[in-house]
């Protein structure tokens, strides 16, 4: 099935809100077939989105709205909707129950702007908000669908999984058998990657295809297959995934589709070994990307974000003479880091960083970029190495953030 | 100016990578009132981009497309625009040199895939990608511009920054002064904020339009104007953003537009105050967001992430009594975690937060969503305070965040 997204509002076009949505829902429908055919992104325009709508509808026979429907807004998308797909626009006792309810949970209460958001059209099927007080709204004209979502990801989100998506595969129920496979890989570009397997690719049947994704230092390979029999189709993923696999050899630090914190507490819980940081240039994002892993507390014993020359001293027992000697980004002093990070939160699994993320602390002999990151599993030799990582402050800390990860993994591999 | 967008990549539709390039385009081009109208996802299909670069130059002068031209991709891109333009692909031995050298750079050898990105359309104007392997191509027909550029976000924006927009704005010079002024507002919510400002909104002369940015307990409100004599825009403004900060008091946290950690950074600075946190639920994304500020490190001690008891024990000094009789989410907990934190970091402005981001975790007593956030001035009572936040672990882990750099802004202010 395919379908079309169109994301509403002024401020997605301002670049003040990223889109997030769209990817969020196509992540969500793919593993049914559903396939996004195109995005637009339009202005809170009566003339743009009526237009966007024509588009959609005349490439996909289903298109999804976000957004258009905050209460500061001037309605536009409602009345939009009202008039393309006829009716008229009239307030809804149950819909202005449900908005009271949420803002009563909330502690907020009614004005009249949020009031507002009890009038819906006529001509459509209203899906209540659970988490919100913007409703959702369904049209159906000549066999195509429109559903109108509010713009909030959380909301979308929530109700998307609760009640559209439910509503959507019932309502296009499919007889096609899809299946896939992923596996994430270290330390190669894509390139090379795309080279490795580049035989392999070449006599792939023609119902798998293999995608790329490459994302700071990490590469998520993601073999898909469609077939009219399921068990054919799940036995064809799994012969040619070894295969890949073989190709890859040691590169390959998951092989399933998980974030690559999930695979560190998931590897790190196998072994009954706890985690814990000592950050200097990545400034807590290690921990922080960590802790985003539901259920990490079992693993993860927290860490120590050492910014500050007195915090390494201190708290991690780094030696002045060291600091003076070799400097604060040194192999030397991610050693002494490690060794205080098990100490001071007595962790078997840590993980250092010290560099200069920019844009000012370069030096010719360090410029920005350089980055020392360290990992170290109690009883072993540490694994440190010196990096150099180009682009912006953000980008030099989330490869420093994955590079400590994977130097991590590659330890509990051996 | 009005500009389109075309984002093409099948990851992008698949959800696995998320367009972040057109925010930052629009952000970047804003200041000199170019407007975004559109923004259209495709596939690496042909007939998809052929479809969308018709609809965009039906929309406007200018298109930027993004994306397509990777070195596994099937080129498509690039065949598209040789067909739509005129003209035919020939290797190019300025970008071939410019590929080779940027490789070099990055001690990676040039293959097969990579010198293909040397073929470019004899039809249009190369600009040298200095930080990438695929070139920029600028095409020009009919008095309308089309720019392609690659699609990974750090290539997109340095060489936007560096080459791209530099041409825009000399190629369609305007004559028209626009101005904003930028004030950020915590502790209301949207509709509230929409409603004190009512009148005044009411009010404001045509030429002046105020934005709402609403995110994470936190709204970024935008007053822009819009006029042929600069001097009297500014003027107007300055006027109107007065009233408006006047009817807002103590709610605006700042008068700029940076990010809410930079504002922090900014006002410890000012008052020549030390920085660190002590973090349980949001595991490290405290520091991380303040050591996200360039420069930082002056005031910018560091923190520890005390997710396990034993942490808050050992390196905070709760005691087990608190933690037995309160729990890890309480504020007397937290409370101990400030007087903690400033003791271990040596700092002057702390922050702490314990709570339980779920999903899992939660309790009748403590449900998913209940986080303690504190912030302490060394000298002075602590603000201590219960919150109950919804959505996903991310989001519950967001608004702790913010609600804490908030909680020490207000002690700042006071």
């Amino acid at each position: 099935m395919k379908y079309s997204i169109i994301a509403i509002g002024d401020e997605l076009l301002l670049g003040q809100v990223t889109d997030t949505n769209s990817g969020s829902i196509a992540r969500m429908l793919d593993p049914y077939g559903w396939k996004l055919d195109n995005v637009q992104v339009v202005a809170d325009s009566a003339d743009a989105i009526r237009q966007a709508i024509d588009r959609a509808f005349a490439a996909t026979d289903v298109v999804l709205t976000t957004g258009g429907l905050g209460p500061t807004k001037d309605d536009i998308t409602k009345g939009v909707l009202t008039a393309y797909f006829g009716g008229e626009l009239r307030e809804d006792a149950a819909v202005l129950d449900n908005v009271i309810s949420v803002m009563t949970r909330n502690g907020r209460e009614l004005n009249a702007l949020t009031r507002a958001q009890a009038m819906v059209p006529t001509s459509c099927d209203v899906i209540q908000n659970e988490v919100g007080t913007a409703p959702i709204m369904w049209f159906e004209h000549d066999g195509k669908v429109l559903v109108s979502m509010p713009g909030v990801p959380h909301e979308t989100l929530t109700m998307m999984q609760r009640k559209v998506m439910p509503r959507l595969l019932s309502r296009f129920p499919s007889d096609v058998a899809l299946d896939h496979r992923v596996a994430l890989v270290a330390d190669l570009s894509e390139s090379r990657v795309a080279m490795v397997l580049a035989e392999w690719e070449e006599a792939l049947p023609q119902h798998l295809h293999i995608a790329y994704l490459p994302k700071a230092r990490l590469i998520r390979l993601r073999l898909d297959g469609k077939a009219a029999d399921a068990a054919a189709l799940s036995a064809d993923l799994d012969r040619e995934y070894d295969k890949m696999i073989a190709l890859l050899g040691k590169h390959v630090v998951a092989k399933e589709d998980v974030p690559l914190p999930e695979v560190l507490v998931k590897a790190a819980r196998a072994k009954g070994l706890t985690i814990a940081t000592a950050e200097s240039c990545t400034g807590g994002n290690i921990a922080h990307e960590i802790t985003t892993v539901p259920g990490c507390s079992d693993v993860m014993k927290g860490g120590i974000v050492s910014y500050s020359n007195d915090m390494k001293m201190n708290l991690l027992g780094v030696r002045s003479e060291t600091l003076e000697r070799y400097g604060a980004v040194s192999e030397q002093t991610v050693a002494e880091m490690l060794r205080g990070a098990h100490k001071a939160c007595d962790a078997d699994l840590v993980m250092a960083t010290s560099g200069i993320a920019g844009p000012g602390g370069g030096t010719d002999g360090k410029p920005v970029g350089t980055v020392v990151v360290g990992a170290s599993l109690r009883g072993s030799e540490p694994a440190i190495a010196t990096w150099h990582f180009g682009g912006s402050r953000t980008r030099i800390i989330d490869q420093s953030t994955t590079t400590a990860i994977i130097t991590a993994l590659h330890l509990l591999q051996d």
